[in-house]
């Protein structure tokens, strides 16, 4: 199966938070051993990099993530074998929000949240980092709360001055979602509006898909090919969701869907580093074993990528041209129903890597280590 | 407009923890004044009822509402003019719970999760409550994390204890929820699941119908009519969603929704006290003032139902029988078209309310003694 | 109510399609009196615009409304106080279309249907009319099926031909949709990438936004904010939806909706003739009355737009200054709640209409007299 | 793979309609060769038994396949190596069921479609069916358009004459959709409400589960195991959607959700034929070609129900009762990732089939021949 060797160099960024506590608005479990600093957070990260070969980079999140000597965290991630990926900033966690951030009526909270976006700039320029990530949490819960149209001009302001600040080897990544946090209108609700704002700013600001941050029913492999298509798409957050933007495990809850994306990433070749489509992870493991369910979703997206690129292009591009549907739609089928399972085992085998890398570290030790020794201070959490 | 009659004796549940802080899974905002304490939030809930005449129960929340001398509790509402209704079981905030409460594979969580319910019943006792309400929150995030089959089954077996131990004034609230805190399977997620255990149990259970917690294009109304048909619609729990169980103020959303809703409880009388349906408020204030948005949600829902008893029944049987499409629904919409504004303003003057109870609220300076006096503590949190 | 004033000059164009049979797949039921061809489906639609003198101008469909003599067929329309409107073409009824139109893979059928649209451009410079109207209906129904990006390129030529040969006073407008009649991928599927391709044509391509051709959940107004904001609004198509493209009486599933999108509207003045936005109905009348329901359709915009013309713009804005969120809230919703009704009839009272339309229509006469002349031929439908 | 035993005995119906023209709203394509009558549908029908092996039965719809002589049909089923499965009733395709058949305001209406149901239940006397198949597409367009309530009533009693009227071994199958082809409100619009009528019928009457009838989200796989715990899973129809009942081939949409179904179905042995369960296709091959597409629908079931009998059921039960939340999902996908394309041809060979029947379908000629005999006459299309 030479198709695989279109593997060699894809990797996928982990999130440092994905280690942390999470959960839903009821209930928050916890878990010994959870990291209780960004130190530990990148360690818990290096281990999925350790077992997969597949995930060498870390997003972190400001100011969760916030240091004092960043030299020393990168220090830390080189001696890990991890660097410093995408910069998420952070909007939605104080008072002064509840109204919105970069769409603020406020002018002052509007500043505020703008100058945290030049801090977050700050960071990758200490880290290396080269994308600022924004979600943007801005939205509204009653129609008629704020003018819709205003808190555009707004984002389109506030945007302005942030990539204005940002350096030339900068990317602003700018995400999309449908709801949540708030449930009458958000302020970036689908992929035109995100690149409504990045064709507005420049050639360094692209869109991020996340697979959660849309309506039921979305083809969302139409809208990957569609950012292709603008040299738009700058990363993806990926999850599962059957419902909302339920934040699963990668590839558990559509695996079918999955392969469709990856199909379309894999028809232009943009699973290719020099592509410049960052492909991280963003997921909660409410119940779930945290350092596991990140191994478990690194190997979903490569298998759906070694799947992807098994479909026959020559067959499939013949079928289509003749308006064979059935038999056009095989060929894509054909590719999904194969096992890659046993092929990609005996491809980390060859790397040096173990060939079951969940049973790996479940025999490593590494977290009953953990609980052992992070005893005291305060469990990370995204949620608070 | 004597058919305005037709509101004497109705009212509206209001619950205690809309008073206290609540949020969404990013962030729950605080504000001045928010209640510590059950009396406290007693406090707040007569307030909407003192200015609207509307809501003389308030729901109660175990173990957020413990305390330690019942009577003295029932004392200060007595005082304020309120009532205790429905008590409300917590299977959902305890890290045992994490893979479900009566639904649990674990037989100790399950006796723990029934044992609570017991507790409730309890204070039912000792409060003259006569409602239990359970929204089970357990549910799967995994395909083949747990059997689909066993879970009902353990549920059964779990309510069964929990029907048996209940009074014979006692009437169990089974609630249903289409996802969410789980995001794979929800062991209740369907009116037609909440009835079959109900049918199982006996004649006191029936269900609630919580108008956020449905699929997509549901039609509520129908579910209502066929819960009523069946002699089993037990409670509604009132919000608005646009999206997910967004628990906005009810008919923000969608008003012309909650008006067919109540021309359906209308059509059978079912809005009169006797008919034993529990119209109950389950929202979440998370960016607007508390009291005030209670205040608003039980105005909706009288004038949603004023307006279902505009609607010129006569006319519309008329026009339905004739096979009249467009007469039949034009009668409906003449209804809720009507501006019932100032005449349930004037009922409210002669009835020695304020004409306007959110302005009244506002003028009263509760809020501004309560954020002077409420000082130290911890404000109650639904989340916490 | 001197806001009603803002109505002046506010027209909506109805579809000649709406007054032949429609139905769904599963059957188009038929009624005495249908029109047979675009003489009588004028002669029905200007019995609405006589009726409510809202509506002047008649969308045609090619080629179901190909006549011989166009000069002919607009002296009728001149005589029934009507003009004709958008020209709308159709890729959607022949067998050659089965894999696609302006998409299709074989380029002999790509150039049949941009020819087909050539011919449209045609009868536009015969009727006067200015608007073409695109309803895209190519799509797959098997992933794998055909290229994505493929059928992308080859709608950029297609639309390239057809803007390239209209006249620099004709319109493009181009109409998306989320699903139907293909169900896996459409190839206009949303906002996005209908305004992609007009961006891409010049600045006589414009955007149709029907309201029923969107996924569930979605902030429709914040749609047609945002295609205003970009200058690039061309048209509605009116109707309603609970579940799909349901093609309902406009405004009878969710009239709280209707009303915010014209608050979106008005808030910038797009009601204005002037503006440019043609408002059009694109509805199916399967088992009503159409005519009646036509009225009825116009005279539901219209209300919404009397409504959306009530918000008391300055108090809205200072709630939403003043992060007043039940305040602003309440301000738009006093303006929903207020019942139009009889200032509307006042106002068509006095330009000499009758105070209510249906029933004006009923007792004309019209419907018994369609019925007894319209003996033989083939009654017109859209299905076939 | 001795776990593939578990197929024997295993079959699937095929619908008579899915051989004939179908379509959207928009379009019926048609194809050479299409069938004319029954006969001609059966022998295509009976070409995917031919090649597979699995359907023996093939579905009627009355008045579609009305014969004169039904033993000679049977005669021709006989030697074409097929039966006649359930029969389907059609209250859909008459003007007079324009507001409904069973549940119609109209008693004369009523009498109608009820007689109806009762020639049904002559034909399966005929045949030797023992199935009667009912999809009720009454509903309603427009709210107020008739009483949801006494729909219920008049549907309770047009189901008990015809379930009176029927045989000691005779089964009614009573079908629930979530929408279409009305948009306010179905009368039987979920399985709880089909369910309450089964219920209140007797033991004879069974619910029908069409895969592409739920709202969008819904956990069908949990109905399928509540509706088993119920003993009252009649039938599935299946089928594939991504929107709406899109009616696209089965497992072509969401495999894994296929998998999930045939998991619950396997986990209690109902894929055994004693189980009563009659699993049906009801689809429809717009696009693509039909009995290649029914082919290909009968061996995507197949393969479902073959990867579902590989879940190791020990170890899955066992992470489960220990609460492996990852462990016991993985046990679920290893058995779904398994490649059974060549065990699933082997176990054909076997039995003296082709290896694989779409390639064996196309090299045969039948298409060929049929279309060159297939002159004149009119072809069978459902939708007209």
């Amino acid at each position: 199966m030479t198709d695989l060797d279109g593997l060699d160099g894809f990797t996928i960024e982990v999130p440092s938070w994905a280690y942390g506590n999470s959960g839903t608005r009821f209930k928050v479990f916890t878990r010994p051993g959870g990291p209780r600093n960004p130190y530990e957070k990148l360690s818990d990260a290096a281990q999925v990099n350790r077992l997969t070969g597949l995930a060498d980079r870390v997003s972190l999140h400001i100011p969760w993530d916030l240091v004092d000597d960043w030299s020393d965290l990168k220090a830390h991630a080189d001696k890990l074998g991890v660097r410093i990926g995408a910069i998420n900033s952070n909007v939605f966690q104080d008072d002064d929000y509840r109204l919105g951030s970069l769409c603020n009526p406020d002018p002052a909270i509007r500043r505020k949240a703008i100058d945290h976006h030049k801090q977050c700039l700050d960071v990758m320029r200490q880290t290396g980092s080269t994308d600022l990530k924004i979600w943007l949490p801005d939205g509204l819960n009653y129609a008629g709360q704020d003018s819709l149209r205003g808190r555009q001009e707004r984002l389109a302001e506030s945007l302005r001055e942030i990539y204005d600040a940002s350096d030339d080897d900068h990317r602003i990544l700018l995400e999309y979602k449908f709801f949540e946090p708030y449930f009458y209108a958000t302020d970036i609700p689908d992929w035109g509006t995100s690149l409504l704002h990045c064709l507005a700013l420049g050639e360094r600001a692209t869109v991020v898909l996340d697979t959660g941050h849309h309506a039921p029913g979305t083809n969302i492999e139409f809208i990957v090919m569609q950012l292709l298509r603008q040299g738009r798409l700058g990363a993806f957050d990926f999850n599962s969701r059957y419902y909302a933007d339920d934040d699963l495990i990668v590839g558990s809850a559509d695996p079918f869907q999955l392969f469709r994306i990856m199909s379309e990433i894999v028809a232009v070749g943009a699973h290719r580093p020099e592509s410049g489509v960052n492909f991280m992870l963003d997921q909660c493991h409410n119940i779930e074993e945290k350092i596991p369910g990140q191994i478990r979703s690194v190997l979903n997206v490569e298998a759906a990528l070694a799947k992807a690129l098994l479909v026959d292009q020559e067959a499939i591009a013949a079928a289509q041209r003749a308006g064979d549907v059935l038999g056009a739609h095989q060929v894509l089928m054909d590719a999904f129903e194969t096992d890659v399972r046993s092929a990609l085992a005996d491809r980390r085998e060859a790397r040096g890597l173990p060939r079951d890398p969940v049973k790996a570290f479940q025999a490593s030790g590494y977290a009953e280590t953990a609980a052992a020794q992070r005893v005291g201070g305060t469990q990370a959490s995204w949620g608070a």
